[in-house]
């Protein structure tokens, strides 16, 4: 590790809201614990803002353990200074304003990250900003690009268009020039994620959604579906497809099981796949991290996207933000003002 | 159409097993109906032997309508000698012995074929066993190939080991290195699988293919399961899974509706896919069978591989080959003999 300069000095403790066990959003307290030492490979950030995201709440259900070897902390991505750097990583970092991918520990005020799960934020970006945009860049990307495999000309559905995954779908999907549908909860999240720049937003308690998509579709359907519903929706989403379509899970918030048409799946030549992020090498982490600096990164470092912003909590807190996300009235992402800047 | 040549004079009428409603192995019965003329494209065979497969079965009782612009006879793979090509057919196709994939008519006298849809019946092998190979290695190539991504080291679990799919899938496996585990009903067929070469076979009557999947690959799972089945068994496949595996449904022999659980789809990042053939254009398959005359054809031409070979009936007793594959005891392919050669 590579001490920081006389101007940032590391205390020995932080504060972290953490919880002894799982429940509703007030089980979180603060707790004093030790920074940690960034080993090889990883850089120490003092916290700026952290997200918040939708594991963050199922892990803290119970639901949702970390993954061996990550902190016990919620908390997916960061932004923030960097204030130390372990013995491998250029020093020329020391000092740099990143967002980060992290695999845990983003409600501290210091944060590991892995130098390579790093991007750099520009003058066009806050902070604030910053800290909203790693887990849901990272998850659509993977999911509708490298996994969806979807390509310029392609119709994406996604569900619940105003959430965090929801506005980073909508604009990503835009910007790599496929039409977006979107189903959303109410009128008025249908026109926050018109105003995001979807092509559609179908309001699914006022609709059946798989009519709404033929006839948006001229009854073609749909190229890619990007659930995070899953449950009964699965076979629903089936409908929506086109023939090659492809079906990708990223979460199970309407529950795992699901009924599907295999005779569908066959006459369709459909892929049902997903990915769960969290889990991955970092190895894998790092190569996506690369490619996404070079194909969708620019596009927020020089003020085209931006992330959709809902509310901004202090670290201290964390609950209301928590209640605030399973309330679902939020549009955009939920952000924990930590160290600010 | 190009005239044949005066040593085979073409009739104006030929016998083909038709049957007027569909239902049990019965129905089927002789008509007289016109000899087909090739238009663009495509060559009228003189039918030596034709396959017997299980959607020709499903078809007869009434489940598996032939698509539009199809033959309603029975029949999707022949072997024979070309009498007549169409008009921009090279004429030095006339005359061949060939065998091809065809989307029905097979249970005829002659026959018609796309010009791209034949394969070269060469010395090695005889026209009977050529008959029994087009619509298996189209369908096992193009699903665990190029739908199922298989490559060398991978691990194939197929299910019905013993049968046309399932002996051919054996032998592609092997011949592209991969290791194939299959099930089969009975000691007897775990005997035949064996022999032709798969690695390892379960008799699913006496163990949990589930658990024998997890043992034989020191629980590892498969890489790709080719699934006939479909039904209940899907959620067993998913279990038998490595990560990154693919599922590759074919037919749906166990049902239509399969329960899945999307957390596990997600967590293993598998992909479920499948296909049907017959309903595809014959611009892919003609694609498709260039891409077997070069990878797969010449180890059929050259004698390395043989299709297994079950029983063989003239063409009038097409009800008894029907009654056999649907008694399920048979090993390998049925073939009707109709012109023979």
């Amino acid at each position: 590790m590579v001490e920081a300069s006389a101007v940032m000095t590391i205390p020995r403790t932080m504060t972290a809201m953490g919880f002894d066990d799982p429940g509703g959003p007030e089980v979180f307290r603060a707790e004093t614990i030790d920074v940690p030492q960034p080993g090889p490979g990883k850089v120490l950030l003092k916290v700026a803002y952290a997200g918040v995201n939708r594991p963050d709440v199922i892990q803290r259900q119970g639901f949702y353990p970390p993954p061996p070897g990550a902190s016990p902390i919620p908390g997916l991505e960061v932004s923030g200074t960097v204030v130390a750097v372990g013995d491998d990583v250029p020093r020329e970092m020391m000092g740099a304003e990143v967002c980060a991918l992290v695999s845990g520990g983003g409600y501290a005020e210091y944060c590991l990250a892995h130098a390579g799960h790093c991007l750099p934020v520009s003058s066009a970006l806050s902070l604030k900003e910053a800290a909203a945009l790693p887990e849901t860049l990272f998850t659509v990307w993977y999911n509708v690009f490298d996994r969806g495999w979807a390509k310029e000309g392609d119709t994406l559905l996604v569900h619940g268009g105003t959430s965090g995954i929801g506005t980073m779908a909508i604009m990503l999907g835009k910007a790599f020039d496929l039409t977006v549908i979107t189903t959303c909860g109410s009128p008025e999240k249908c026109a926050a994620a018109l105003a995001v720049g979807a092509d559609h937003a179908i309001d699914y308690k006022a609709q059946d959604f798989v009519e709404a998509v033929k006839d948006l579709t001229d009854g073609k359907g749909v190229n890619v579906v990007l659930d995070m519903v899953s449950g009964s929706y699965v076979s629903r989403n089936i409908d929506c497809l086109a023939p090659d379509g492809r079906h990708v899970t990223i979460a199970v918030l309407g529950g795992l099981q699901a009924e599907i048409n295999m005779a569908k799946v066959m006459a369709k030549r459909l892929c049902l796949t997903g990915s769960t992020l969290r889990p991955r090498t970092d190895e894998f982490k790092a190569l996506l991290a690369d490619e996404i600096a070079q194909n969708a990164w620019p596009l927020f470092a020089d003020g085209t996207l931006r992330p959709v912003m809902d509310e901004t909590f202090p670290l201290s807190e964390v609950s209301a933000a928590h209640a605030r996300m399973e309330a679902g009235d939020h549009i955009g992402k939920i952000v924990l003002e930590v160290g600010g800047g």
